[in-house]
């Protein structure tokens, strides 16, 4: 007897990418910007953001989508730097997904917004799955996680288009050793844009700022590619 | 029209636990000792195991379990330091249920084991909801990852039997204050039994193997409770 077999993941990831593509014709429309920031528990995604915040809010006005399984802690820290910010509850869920995200647009009220940051759920691998429609994918890893995670969570480092290396200033402290990451990170993705950075010391967080300022501008149509 | 609903996660949760029942009865049979090690990516997970296999090893057969999304790094370093061990691949989920578990039991091959360690994947989120029948639920929490975690993964800290806070060496570096942890921790769960630790000095562990021994000893009938 042949029984049927549904392939319940593909078809839900098959729904999800159409979802996504979706929200990327949205964001298109009204020129506004999506960046998913992706990484561990503790890897430092609020401090990067705040960092980021102070760079980009004077000039751009810019929304952030809390995601958390539970929790406002960050959402009420990233408000409190001034920033639009609705918080998403995935109640249990380990990631966002691109339905999820089109409903958390919908609460932010993303009309005249320029950029727009979803802080995703703490976790390496269900976001490295789950598309939500963002033009721009950055990870966070953090040096106390160690230089070989690359090797452990590989789909994450194979889908982020730029990898912020946080934490820099406890390199004395940890054996993270950057050019073998880096060595590992290029072998599964040899486009990502690496940054080493310091939430904590607010340190190299110029060239990001820059590289998400001209995705904006490109957005508005203010420079020709 | 009233359209059936039917609750998929619920189910899965509910077949899952009869499966973790299965499990426990096992090892109660095999006088054999489970525990389920949890954590974040990079939390020091296979470094605990590591000072817990040297504490334990000699005086008792201890076999591992290497949950992984992919790769074999973990296992091969748990191998080399002469525990019975199995590689196991989740091909891309983000945690171990009971039925994957019970079939890593096959392939480790429990008998004459006194203890089996199951190193969960890294994530703090998706582990929390599934059992595995384990005797004890060890939670590792590493102080670069912030004090601020049981706030935002409540459910992992509120199952957890034991958290190893790790990394204590790295407590000069990071604001981490281990008095509100604890007391954001106990608010979840009065009963956890918190240990603060150092696998890099290999600090903290002999409470850790004790309270395991007499967890083995207590299962092999040699202790009356």
């Amino acid at each position: 007897m042949n029984i049927p077999i549904f392939e319940t993941k593909e078809r839900v990831l098959a729904d999800n990418d159409a979802a996504a593509e979706t929200t990327r014709r949205r964001m298109r429309e009204n020129k506004t910007v999506l960046v998913n920031l992706m990484g561990s528990p503790g890897a430092g995604k609020t401090s990067v953001l705040l960092r980021l915040l102070a760079l980009l809010g004077e000039t751009y006005r810019v929304g952030v989508m809390e995601a958390d399984v539970d929790s406002d802690v960050d959402a009420k820290t990233v408000a409190a730097a001034g920033a639009k910010t609705v918080q998403l509850h995935t109640a249990g869920l380990c990631h966002m997904d691109a339905d999820m995200t089109s409903r958390g647009l919908d609460a932010l009220d993303i009309d005249g917004l320029d950029l727009v940051f979803l802080e995703n759920v703490g976790n390496l691998v269900c976001p490295a799955e789950f598309e939500v429609g963002a033009d721009l994918r950055m990870m966070i890893l953090s040096v106390p996680e160690g230089d070989d995670k690359p090797l452990k969570y590989p789909l994450m480092f194979q889908i982020s288009d730029v990898l912020l290396v946080n934490k820099t200033d406890t390199r004395p402290v940890f054996d993270f050793d950057l050019d073998k990451m880096t060595d590992r990170v290029k072998a599964l993705n040899e486009n990502v844009r690496i940054f080493p950075v310091s939430a904590k010391e607010n340190e190299g967080f110029a060239p990001v700022a820059a590289l998400l300022e001209s995705m904006i501008r490109e957005r508005r149509g203010e420079v020709c590619v």
